[in-house]
């Protein structure tokens, strides 16, 4: 069966990611993919975990907390501010981010095409060759419509000797479910 | 690391056919794929092998012969007739679609957005639940872009109760590279 969105988020980087390595949940919302990556990279690996509301730091703390996981470093600031709080010399092993809002929340509180552009650029730049970068784009709600075409354009423009973007769609389906774009840093 | 189109294609067929089954190659060209499907289902199992060019069959014939493989049946017609050749109450367990022209060949005698998607609304009627089209689309070439927007409107146009509709795409990549369709009938 072909899998689902998330199905194939979750698979691609279980395939990429190693236990040990440093890893980024861009935006980490109710901490289901915080969860995901910190059991995946294990105790010797962390996970660097952002958020600009409360309110998802604190879920994804308490999510982490039923589950004893504690190689998390929870951070309430924007993505586009990574550089301020990874050092510029960490490898980061993986990456994914989840657009949108937060579910069951303030649906005006949204990622922006702006930030979350420069926060993948300020990823890739450490991320490690053979890499992934997930994006999980929903696009359906209030400003999701300029964001998708903003990552779409940084996306499509990266150049090709050192990077596969790959776009993962499920195309017959109506009121604009989310697909999933993978920005994979080649090896030479 | 992602799969590439093609790697990705004989993924999914391995994911989803079982030996034993019957399989369609509706385009064997030069018969790679035709030889992956033949060991895919095994002696037990038949491969249909559709092309329109006599070259392509007689290509395919030498190629599977290389192989000892025996389980073949070669057509020399267009795949939109399939049902002149495979018994209405035979359940198919896949199929591969490589739209565009032969390789090495003439590049006038390509594969037709209207028999294409004839083909693909045949097969579809026959297809096991959880079994997969593939379609690889090659548009770059005179015509491929008529035959590409063709095949897609079919493809969007699917029930999404009935079937799941992937495109696999690689969208940083310059000179219309192929990208894969998967259609899966989806299971009750």
């Amino acid at each position: 069966m072909i899998k689902g969105i998330l199905g194939y988020a979750h698979y691609l980087l279980k395939e990429t990611i190693q236990p040990g390595e440093t890893v980024v949940d861009a935006t980490c919302g109710n901490g289901n993919d915080t969860l995901y990556l910190s059991k995946l990279v294990g105790d010797e690996g962390s996970v660097f975990g952002f958020d600009i509301q409360k309110q998802a730091i604190e879920n994804t703390k308490q999510r982490l907390l039923q589950h004893n996981r504690t190689n998390v470093t929870l951070i309430h600031d924007s993505h586009a501010n990574i550089s301020n709080h990874i050092q510029p010399t960490t490898i980061i092993g993986g990456a994914i981010f989840n657009l949108g809002y937060l579910p069951k929340s303030d649906k005006s509180i949204i990622t922006k095409g702006e930030s979350t552009t420069l926060a993948i650029h300020n990823i890739l730049k450490q991320l490690k060759e053979g890499g992934l970068i997930i994006i999980v784009v929903y696009h359906g709600h209030p400003g999701g419509q300029e964001e998708k075409e903003s990552v779409l354009h940084k996306a499509k423009s990266l150049d090709q000797k050192l990077f596969s973007v790959l776009r993962y769609d499920f195309i017959n389906q109506k009121n604009n479910p989310p697909f999933l774009l993978a920005i994979q840093k080649n090896t030479d």
